[in-house]
């Protein structure tokens, strides 16, 4: 199973994302915990290229290639080799993180974002927990975390708004979706997300190795 | 106008691309030299991830998706703004040779090349130069010339005679090509060349700003 997590910057989905993997290898079930952009070697190179520097160096459509490249590395190094082996795999941030923001929030690039996700990319989670979270606080959150990858939580409280109401049009949009309320005590955040993966577990139909 | 340089390994279309550089200079007419992967700064930096290291480090998909970012970067930061200043721009190797590395020689990956180019480049040179060369002396030329960039280069004789059949099949299939052969003296070869880029010229029609 392929669980994906989404949400604005400084929703809590990476915190929450731990705690389902600890959750879930605590009842014995093996999980890969991984995120994006990065995840394998490859990927963790060119997220380094994209990341750092002026933000404006790559225009959105190189950046949107060199994510889909580091998106494929992950999907064949890391992702894949993962659930060959039947292991979950949970990942924080995937390809409804590009379609928001490079498709959003930079540039009408919606249709190319779809277009090169088709071409190249072609996979679905088969689950995703977006944790929803009103803008104010969850900048409030980002910003108070610090480091130096800050660049897409400069995009002040209007962005985010939109990138919110963006990925709750996703949600209804595809039933691989769960929302989930993030402006709550953590433990209640990560009760109801165990309660949802587990739910859609019990769904999943057994496939063939 | 500009004028793309193709052919395998060790045809000498780096040389010749360097002489009509210093030739039409000579006549007044501003130029840019450039080369694939690379020709801007953000593009030289993928050029560097994908050369350096094993070969076998990236699959042919991660690679392609890498060289689009790369051709999209050099296209917007060098080759649109050479031209908008009425300079020639001269590139050694453009998306014909990502159509013959990546189609033919690494996996049947042609119509994905075909389709990402169309989706994120779109842009197809106004005459291509093919220095078409016998691969025995194009290897044994290339071999020569040392350098630590020699993956390509270690194909063997056979995938660069593939390669040589590919790059004579796109001169047949498109009008902008021009094929010169490179098993001569190069004063030879660049004469020839010179010729090919001054009647083209001289057939193109003035364009607007």
């Amino acid at each position: 199973m392929f669980i994906t997590f989404e949400g604005i910057d400084g929703s809590g989905k990476s915190t929450q994302a731990r705690r389902l993997a600890a959750a879930l290898e605590a009842q014995g079930q093996p999980c890969v915990l991984t995120r994006e952009p990065g995840g394998s070697v490859g990927a963790e190179e060119i997220r380094a290229l994209v990341l750092q520097g002026d933000p404006d160096r790559w225009s959105p459509e190189t950046e949107l290639l060199l994510f889909t490249a580091a998106r494929r590395d992950h999907l064949e190094q890391t992702i894949r080799p993962a659930l060959a082996r039947g292991d979950i795999v949970i990942c924080d941030r995937f390809a409804d993180s590009t379609r928001v923001y490079q498709g959003v929030s930079r540039g009408d690039l919606r249709a190319k974002v779809d277009a090169l996700h088709g071409l190249m990319i072609g996979v679905e989670p088969d689950l995703t927990v977006l944790i929803d979270m009103d803008p104010a606080q969850g900048l409030a959150r980002a910003k108070g975390r610090g480091g130096d990858e800050e660049r897409f939580e400069d995009m002040g409280v209007d962005l985010q708004e939109k990138m919110r109401a963006a990925f709750l049009d996703l949600a209804k949009a595809n039933a691989r979706f769960v929302v989930i309320d993030g402006a709550r005590d953590i433990a209640c955040v990560a009760r109801d997300v165990l309660a949802a993966v587990t739910m859609r577990l019990s769904q999943k139909p057994e496939q063939p190795a």
